[in-house]
């Protein structure tokens, strides 16, 4: 198996953004367009342009820990888990980000993790600055279409 | 072993991308502050305020690879190896980063990985922009001091 491992600090408090990484709202400020339902066990919709990816909420822990698997049938993402586990200290909280259980190290995987980079520093923003940059006026890290 | 892979692509040619990663004023123009040696076996030291990070480097295959190793004495980057593997394509060229061989997964390897996507991005900046954002203008990702 293959994780992805990322942290960020932001200057705010966990329960925004507990409510940055589960409402509708938020998560289209910050990744990208998203519907669904919001519920333990529901399904989270992320749109990108043609591209939908299906989410299933496994987690959800108020102001401490949000955790998703991706239940796409097909493709690298397929059963995949997605976490996100705020631990505040003085001056910041930070969001301990990670993307694991990937089948194996692919070109596509070094891709989505210098995406998710840029996904966080999007939501840094959105929390920081009340705007984020989510698809597709999201920074480029190559010039093709993913 | 944890291992952490990028990819960024940029519209410049290979020969661009392996000087921008092989000569010290281009290091410290989309990095930081570099000195030492840019030969084979040689020893490059990356300047952080007061700290200094040596590197030697092990491979130079001109326009499609560099290997370096952090000979450090201590430390989790201490015996690890970063990789930058060039792939041209249609359009653009792949940089294939690694930063392998570290003994655990931890926080600090989490903040590493994050940030060297912030690296990536500014030496993606300097190729195509003319301008990097090194250390300390890089873009910040928490609110402490590394």
């Amino acid at each position: 198996m293959v994780d992805i491992y990322h942290q960020i600090g932001v200057n705010t408090d966990t329960h925004q953004i507990y409510n940055a990484i589960t409402t509708l709202d938020s998560l289209s400020g910050w990744w990208t367009n998203t519907a669904g339902s919001t519920e333990i066990n529901g399904k989270l919709y992320f749109h990108f342009n043609e591209v939908k990816i299906e989410m299933t909420i496994l987690e959800l822990v108020p102001d401490e820990k949000v955790v998703w698997q991706c239940t796409e049938k097909e493709g690298e993402w397929k059963d995949t888990i997605i976490t996100y586990d705020l631990v505040k200290t003085d001056g910041q909280v930070f969001i301990n980000f990670s993307h694991t259980k990937w089948l194996q190290q692919t070109s596509f995987c070094s891709h989505c993790n210098t995406k998710w980079g840029v996904c966080l520093l999007s939501l840094k923003d959105y929390l920081e600055k009340g705007k984020g940059q989510p698809f597709p006026d999201d920074i480029q890290i190559n010039h093709i279409d993913f």
